[in-house]
C-alpha cells in the first residue's frame, strides 16, 4: 500500500482526488491539508465520503517535512504559484531524507517548459526553474514511458487535454493547416470551489456565456507548446472558452482548414490508427458525435472527426470529464504509472449516465 | 383591436405566441388550432395562462375559410411543408373574400428566396412559388420598411437571426474575409415540443453535445442567403450547432479572418454606427461579453466584438432568446409593423434574470 | 411620475426591483444604493438592463437625507437589522421635511408584531418598536385597504406568502385541526446573492436537500402570527424548508387533519369563494396541481386542494415565484397601492414558461 | 463467471444495469432484449459503454427458452404485467431444463404479497399467484438471509426503499404513532425513458411539481405492507410524490407524531443500533441532513433524524439514488447475494459528487 498526501483538499480537484482514492486498492490517502479546514475530518467536509476510511482522515495544516516523511507520493491541488513552492520544498525534504517522493502537480506551474512564457502568461516569477527541467507532462496517452520514470509530473490542464488529444493525429499526419480555432465549453466545476458571485447557482443555471475570448486564456500557451511538439513546428491557436451550466464536462469543437484533399474516411482511419493502443481514447464511428455525459466520471476522451466539404475544414469534437480526465483521475493514472502500478488501477469506471 | 389566428398552438413557438398575445393591447388571439388538442381550452394545455382571456380560447381544427373570415392576421407555427400549404389556402381565401389578411410564417417555407435551394435542403417540393416571390424576410432591424408593407412575412430562423445580426456590420463594411465559422449553441426549446427520447430531461440535463456538424444544418442556406445580400457577393459559412441544457437562449461564437488591419475599437465603432437606430440590438462595450440570461424573455440581440490579435481574427459573440427574438416575439414585432402599430407594442419587456 | 429609492441594489430582490421598475409607467427609480458597488451604473452590475433608463442610474452610498428629499417611496432590500435602522432614519427625516414618504421593507424587521418574539427568533434587539406599531403586513390579498393607507409596509416573506395564502380559506372556515405541517421547497435565489460555497452552482445543481428542519426556520413565527389572526386562535406549524436546483419558485405541500367530514368539492368551493376577488390567486380546478413554472416571473399564487381520504387529511399545494410574488413584485404591488395606483400597474405579466 | 440476461434494456433501469454489469468481475451480461432495438449493439444505444465488452452485446428479441438455457440469472426490467408473464415462462423453462435460474424482477409484480391488493392498485389480474408466494422482497438490509436462498426476488420500488429504511427503526421500537406522512421528491429518471411530453427537458427543467397527491401513487400499498410487517400492526401512510429537475435521487421527508417523550439523542441511538451492521445505510450525526448528491451513483441510503419539539413530531429525512439504490444497483446487490457472492461485489462505488 503506497501512502499519498494531498496538498489542498478543499477545491473540486482535491475533493475528486479524495473520492477516487477512497476505493483505491493500492494507494492510501494518509494526509490531506488545508489552512481553513484544518482539524476537521474529510467526511465533515465531504459527507458523501462518510463510511470510507478516507472520510476519517483529519485535515491538517501543510507541513512539508511531515509529508515528505510519511508519503510515497504527493498530489498538489493548490493554485499556481503555491504549488511551485510546495514542490520545491517537498523535493528538497525528500532529498534530505534520501527517499523517493513522487510529486504530481495539478496546477499549471510545471506545464510550460519555457519559464519566460510561463511568467508572461501567469504574471509571476518561476522560482523553481531547475525542477521545471525535470518535470514530465502527464498526458499518458502520449508520454507513458516518460511518466513511469518521472519524479515530478505536471498534470495537464483540462482544456489542453481535450484539445491536444483532439488534434494529435491530425497534426502528426500533417493534414491540417496552421490556422486552428478551438471553441471550448466547460462545466462549472472547472471554475473552482471559491466563494464568488459569478459562479453562484443563480448566475450560472439556465445560462451560457463565453469568457476570455480572443486568445486571453492561460491554457493557450500550454496547448500551443504541446501541439508544436507534435507538429514539429510552431503552432498558433485561437482558443475561446465558454461556461456551461453543468457540473462536469468539457466539449471542444476544433476547426482547421484541410491541408490536403482528405476524405472523412481517410482521417477517421488516421485517428483510429493513432489511438489503437490508447485505452482511454475512444474514436467514435463516423456519423457519431461525443457528448459530455458519455464520459462523465470516467477517464475517457471521446473524439469524432467530421469534414465540412463545402468549406474544406476538418472539424474535430472531443469530450472529457474536466474533473476526472481533465484533472484528478488523470492525476491518479499518472500516480499509478509512476508507482509501477497498472495504468487503470481503480480508474476504469464506466461513465455515469444519466 | 386586431383579430389574430394561430395555426399550431401545441409547439413551443405556438405556446410563446399565446403567452405574448395574452397581454397585447391591440391584438387579440381569437382562434388557435391543433389537430390533437381540438376542443380543449388553451388554459388546459397551458395552465400558466389561466385567468387571461386567451386561456379561455377553445382550440379548434384548422379551417382556412373560418380563419380568413375572422382574422386580420394569422401566425403559422406549424412544420415546414404544412405552413406553405396553409399560407396558400389562406391567401386564396382572403382574396376571394376581398379582404386583407396578413400572414406571418414561423416555419422555413418562405425564407429561402430560391425554390431550388429550398428543395435541395428541405427535400420537399415548394408548392407556392408565386407566393414565395411576395414574401418579405422578417428581420425588422434590416427590413422594417418592407415589413410594414408586406402581406406575407417569412419570420427568420433562430440561428439565422443571431448570425445575421452578428455579422451585418462586419460584412457591410467589408472588414472580414469570406471564411466564416459559426459555432452556435441553442437551448432545448429550439428542438420543439414533440415527444421523443433525445430531448427527454434525463438525456439533455447535465449534458452538452454538438449535432449536424459539418454544414448539414438547414439554417445554413438561410444564413448564406442573407449574408450574401449584405456583402453583395456569395458568402459561405461553416455552421455548427450544439444543444445546451437550458430552456431558452442562443449564443453564437462567430470567427472570421480580418480582411484589413482593424483594431477592436474601429470595429466596435462600425457596429455601434450600424445599429444606432436598432432599438433591440445592444452592442456591448468592449470587454463585455453577452450571456443568454441577459436576453431571456426579451427581443434583444446582444452583440460583442473581440479581436484575437495573435491569430488576426474577428470574433463576434451574439446572444438572443431563441423562442422570443428567434421566433414568437419577433413574429409579434413583425405583426405590429405590418398592422401599422409601433414596433415595440407589448414586447419591450425587460429580460427575466435570473 | 413617482420617484423611488432602493436601499440595497446588489441582492436578488434589489435586482428584481430594478427590473420591474425599468418599465413601470408611473414609478421611476431615481436612487439606488450599495456600499460595495457605489459609483457604478446599474447596467454595469446588471447588463440585462442596458438600454433602459434605469440602467443609467448611478449606484450611490446610502444617504438618508438625500433619499428622504428626493423620493416619494423607498424600498428597503437590505438584511434584517439594517432595514430597521434605515426605516427609522428615513421616517424621521421625512417628518423633519414635513413630507410623505412611503417605506416598503422587504426584510423581516416589521413583519412580527410582537417585538419579543422577533428578538427571540432573530437574536437582535428591535430598535424601532414605535414604528413597528404602524407597520402594515403587505399581503394585499387580505389587507388591501390597510395597505392603501399605510406609510410603512412590511413586505411578507416568500415562504409565508405561499403558506398563508394556501391555508387562509381552510382556517377561516374552520375545516382543519391545529396540526399543520408545511413541507416547503424553494428555488436558490431565495438564499441570496452573497458569495458563499453552499450556493455555488456545483453545490446546488443536480442536487436536492432539506435545511433548518424541525421548526428552526425564522419564517415560522411569521406564518404562525398570520395564521393565528385568521383562525382567531393560536396556531402552530411544523415548517420544513428544502432547497431546489431552480432559480425562482416556491412550492409548499401543506398537510392538516380534517376537522370535519368535508369532500374535496366542498373545500374547493370554499377556496374559490374566499379568493373570488383576488386577481392574483388562482384556485386550480380539482385534479390539477400547481407547478413553479406556471407562476415564474409573475404575481400569481396557484393553489390546489386535495383530500387524502384514506388518512383524512387536507393537502394543499401552493406555488409562487419567490422573487416576484414572494418579494419584489409583491413590493411593487404594495407600492402601487399605497401611492394610489391600480394594484396591477406594470405587474400583470404573463408567467414566463418555459 | 455467472451469465446474466436482461429483459428490457431500453429503459433507465436497463441502462443502469448494463452500466453496472460492464465492470462486474463475476457476472457477465450475455443477453439483452428489446423489441424495438433488436439487432443493435448495446454501445449503439448507449455510447458511454463503448469499449466495454458489454457494449458489443447484440440486443435480441426476447426468447424465454434461449434465456433460460444460457443464463444463470435474469433481470426483468420491463413494465408490470409484462414482467409477471416473463417470470412465469422463465421459471417454467428452467424447471423443464432442470437447472437453477435466479430471477430478479425490477417491476412491481412480485412486491405485493396479497394478489388482491395488487390487482386493486395496478388494475390488472395477477397471473402468477403461485410464483408470488415464493418471491422474496429484496431489501437486503432487512432480508439478507432470505435473499440468499431465493429464486425469485422482487426488487423493491425506489420510493419504498427510501421510505422503509427511513422508518424501520422508529416503527420497530414503537416510538411513533400510526399517522405517517411521506413527502417524497424524485429525480426524473424515475419517470422512465418513454418518449412523452411531460418529461421533455423544457417541461421539467427549472420547474418543480407534485403529482399523484392524496394517496394515489402505487407505491403506497408496498410501503404500507412492509411498514406493517415491521410494526406488526396495520400501518397507513399518506404518500405524496413530487418531481425534481435532477437526473438521479430521491429525498423523502417523513413526518410522524412521537408516541413517547423521546429526545433526538435517544432516537438517533436507536437508529444507529438498528443499522449497525447495515453497510449501505449511513445514519448521519445529529444536526446533519442528507442530500441527494451525497448518494449519487451509489448504494447508500443516508438517513437523518430530527425532532420538532414545538409540535412533538419525528422528522426523518432519507436519501437514495433512485436508479442505483432504488433499482438497478440494489438488483445487482440481490444478484450477488443469491449467487453466493459478497453483497458488495462491484457496487461499493463512492458517490459521484459533484
Amino acid at each position: 500500500m503506497y501512502k499519498a498526501g494531498l496538498v489542498g483538499v478543499t477545491g473540486y480537484t482535491g475533493m475528486e482526488l479524495a473520492r477516487i482514492l477512497a476505493t483505491h486498492p493500492q494507494i492510501e490517502l494518509v494526509c490531506a491539508t488545508s489552512r481553513q479546514e484544518s482539524g476537521k475530518k474529510i467526511e465533515e467536509l465531504y459527507p458523501f465520503l462518510r463510511s470510507y476510511a478516507v472520510g476519517s482522515v483529519v485535515v491538517s495544516d501543510y507541513d512539508a517535512e511531515r509529508m515528505a516523511k510519511e508519503c510515497d507520493l504527493v498530489f498538489l491541488a493548490v493554485p499556481h504559484g503555491t504549488a511551485m513552492a510546495s514542490a520545491g520544498e517537498l523535493h528538497a525534504k525528500a532529498k534530505e531524507l534520501g527517499k523517493s517522493l513522487k510529486i504530481i502537480d495539478l496546477s499549471a506551474d510545471f506545464r510550460i517548459k519555457n519559464a519566460e512564457i510561463f511568467e508572461q502568461w501567469y504574471q509571476i516569477k518561476h522560482s523553481e526553474t531547475e525542477l521545471l527541467k525535470k518535470a514530465v507532462y502527464g498526458l499518458f496517452d502520449l508520454y507513458e514511458e516518460d511518466i513511469k520514470k518521472a519524479d515530478l509530473i505536471a498534470n495537464p490542464g483540462c482544456y489542453p487535454t481535450a484539445s491536444i488529444l483532439g488534434l494529435y493525429p491530425a497534426l502528426k499526419n500533417g493534414i491540417i493547416q496552421n490556422d486552428i480555432i478551438i471553441d471550448a465549453k466547460s462545466g462549472t466545476s472547472g471554475a473552482g470551489r471559491k466563494a464568488q458571485v459569478p459562479t453562484l447557482f443563480c448566475e450560472v443555471h439556465d445560462n451560457f456565456r463565453p469568457y476570455s475570448i480572443g486568445g486571453k486564456h492561460r491554457h493557450t500557451p500550454e496547448i500551443e507548446q504541446e501541439l508544436s511538439l507534435i507538429a514539429q513546428k510552431e503552432i498558433f491557436v485561437s482558443f475561446n472558452p465558454h461556461l456551461l451550466p453543468i457540473d462536469r464536462g468539457i466539449l471542444n469543437t476544433i476547426y482547421a482548414p484541410l491541408a490536403k484533399d482528405c476524405t472523412a474516411e481517410d482521417i477517421h482511419g488516421l485517428y483510429e490508427e493513432a489511438y489503437q493502443n490508447a485505452r482511454f481514447v475512444r474514436v467514435l464511428p463516423l456519423g457519431r458525435l461525443p457528448e459530455t455525459r458519455n464520459v462523465r466520471g470516467s477517464l475517457f476522451c471521446d473524439i469524432a472527426v467530421t469534414v465540412d466539404k463545402r468549406t474544406k475544414k476538418l472539424i474535430v469534437t472531443s469530450a472529457i470529464d474536466n474533473l476526472a480526465r481533465g484533472a484528478s483521475m488523470q492525476a491518479v493514472a499518472n500516480a499509478n504509472l509512476c508507482l509501477g502500478l497498472p495504468l487503470d488501477t481503480n480508474i476504469s469506471h464506466a461513465p455515469v449516465c444519466p
